[in-house]
């Protein structure tokens, strides 16, 4: 797993010689073996043999193994609906699983220090898994950062770098850096890393898969992680067939749902609105096109909700479920239900039903 | 698992047809049989078969499963250090072991309502449990709460009533209210499902076992319920020696301490002080008793620590190990470091040092 490649023009490299392709698109790391493995380790290290790096120590050892639940009250329009608990990751997030997988690759090759630009999340991530790593860690935020945000990152002891203005270009800038291993939302180790999430439900169905997973979307890097595991897990014989992707994002920025229902390859940059999933608007994605890739591969789809329905999903989430998430995590639910009254998803219905009759589940 | 008893006088009662032992002290269910089992579900339901009831619908079939991780920039003193990570529960707390398994049971036995005297992470677990299992909740809570902690909590829709005055009383008075199924810190089924996170540290290293637990005490109903759970596993035959417990407790509120400190084996109230540890600091504490047999049976100890102390292990926790932990939490690291300062456990870290060596680990 020392190459990485194009998942658009094919071209290979070697890891980590480039951030991008020629072509101007992400890289991910080439497939390895893919198994359901027998070993026992916590979380995400059970697939290690899959990753290319080694459990790290400290927090990071603890990301991924979520729970995936059961809440029938949440059940909507005949569909039997599993949660995917990604909040009971050490940090609260997904992004855990890349933090984690990018600082013990950066430990493995001799490498002091990680960095990564975001305001929220991963920023919290990336500083705590390095801390448990006993790696140094540069934080890029915004200036205006609300200080409590500021607190909760500062906590682990990354040093902190507060750009004025322009925080929307600093993701590129921030490839050109020298002396900090970058790993931003799309990295080749940090979508390796957020794979392990697909891995695991499908693992939990198998051999079947679910019928349709919905995700929000913000950079399209974890919907390429999820993308990349099933091409995987296909490709080994794994699992049959591929569950349909569909990205939700928040109306207010909503550069790939606007781009899929256009049936462009190609994802615009557009002027974002505000909106309360404001860890989701990114409106100049840069893994856009490739989150399309994967939403026509697998037959799957792409929907905007309201802050009103975003609110409404989040108090439904809490009260039906006993899950009380972000804004930008009831996204997801708030597409499920704007889908279902779509009738984009009704045939999911049927191929729910059918799940719902085999003997052994 | 239909009858319970008493721990101290072995007085037995069908459950759940008395609170408290006639002799006052609290009751748990009599051992079931317990085995390291095959079945694979999420969480602590792994242990389903030695638990009194099954899994709920919702958040809490997502209780209990969380990381035991090695974080060696935290090993202090020669100590091995194995951190279990608590708060990789569904509301971030272990309350929600022993709010499940209540939850469940309330169900399975036809009850409308649950409820709970807290004014944190309790209620906040109670009423989510409640939530994702379709239960009415109602949650006691000081009339002074803080509007942001009260709001976390009405986000999962339970009946909240402000208590005004006595708040420390209502612990014994909502035994007698009728209509609520009341689970407080020490009740047979929250004894019976906060002894699963001792399940799954024991068979993480079985059938070896770690030298000492150290944890952060409050009401006693969290150790009483390792203490069980050890017991349970050394009648299995499935341990053959059993972890010394050691309790820890901030300075300022530390009745069961100053007990063990005076050799004493009934706990008296005490008028305890402010404390940033304010989620433990339980100066009458319902458990005491049992929390101190639990000690002398395992040949542990007790350990008071301060303010500072704990700050600097909440700290240390953030900066060495990624671990963001209330202070409550880091009472268990700081009070680590008490034990070893004291030279208390100095046999410990011989013990671990033979563990280094053994191959298999």
């Amino acid at each position: 797993m020392s190459t990485v490649r194009c998942y658009d023009c094919g071209r290979s490299f070697a890891f980590p010689e480039r951030k991008r392709c020629e072509c101007g698109e992400p890289l991910w790391f080439d497939h390895g073996e893919v198994a359901w493995p027998d070993r026992r380790d916590p979380g995400m290290w059970r697939y290690a043999d899959s990753l290319p790096a080694a459990a790290p120590a400290g927090v990071g050892a603890a990301a991924g193994g979520t729970p995936l639940v059961r809440a029938p009250r949440l059940d909507t329009g005949g569909v039997e609906l599993y949660l995917k608990d990604e909040g009971q990751n050490p940090t609260g997030s997904f992004k855990d699983r890349g933090s984690a997988l990018a600082v013990a690759s950066a430990r493995e090759r001799g490498i002091d220090r990680v960095g990564t630009v975001s305001h929220g999340n991963m920023a919290m991530s990336t500083a705590a898994c390095a801390a448990g790593a006993g790696l140094e860690c540069t934080v890029c935020v915004p200036a205006d950062i609300p200080e409590e945000r500021l607190a909760h990152i500062a906590r682990y002891g990354p040093e902190i770098l507060r750009v004025e203005g322009e925080y929307g270009r600093l993701y590129e800038r921030s490839l050109e850096l020298e002396g900090v291993d970058f790993v931003n939302s799309d990295t080749p180790l940090r979508v390796a890393g957020q794979k392990t999430v697909a891995y695991e439900i499908c693992e939990a169905f198998a051999s079947d898969v679910p019928d349709a997973i919905v995700l929000p979307v913000s950079s399209g890097g974890q919907l390429s992680g999820i993308w990349k595991a099933i091409l995987e897990l296909r490709a080994a014989g794994l699992i049959d067939e591929r569950p349909r992707l569909y990205a939700s994002q928040a109306s207010a920025c909503d550069p790939i749902v606007r781009a899929f229902g256009a049936d462009r390859r190609e994802v615009s940059p557009i002027e974002g609105g505000e909106t309360i999933a404001y860890s989701i608007a990114n409106a100049d994605p840069p893994s856009g096109n490739r989150a399309l890739a994967a939403l026509r591969d697998t037959d799957g789809g792409a929907v905007s909700v309201s802050d009103d329905a975003i609110r409404a999903a989040q108090r439904r989430l809490a009260r039906k479920g006993g899950f009380r998430v972000e804004a930008s995590s009831a996204v997801a639910y708030a597409g499920l239900e704007r889908l279902l009254e779509r009738g984009e998803i009704g045939a999911i219905r049927d191929v729910y039903k059918r799940q719902g009759s085999h003997s052994t589940r």
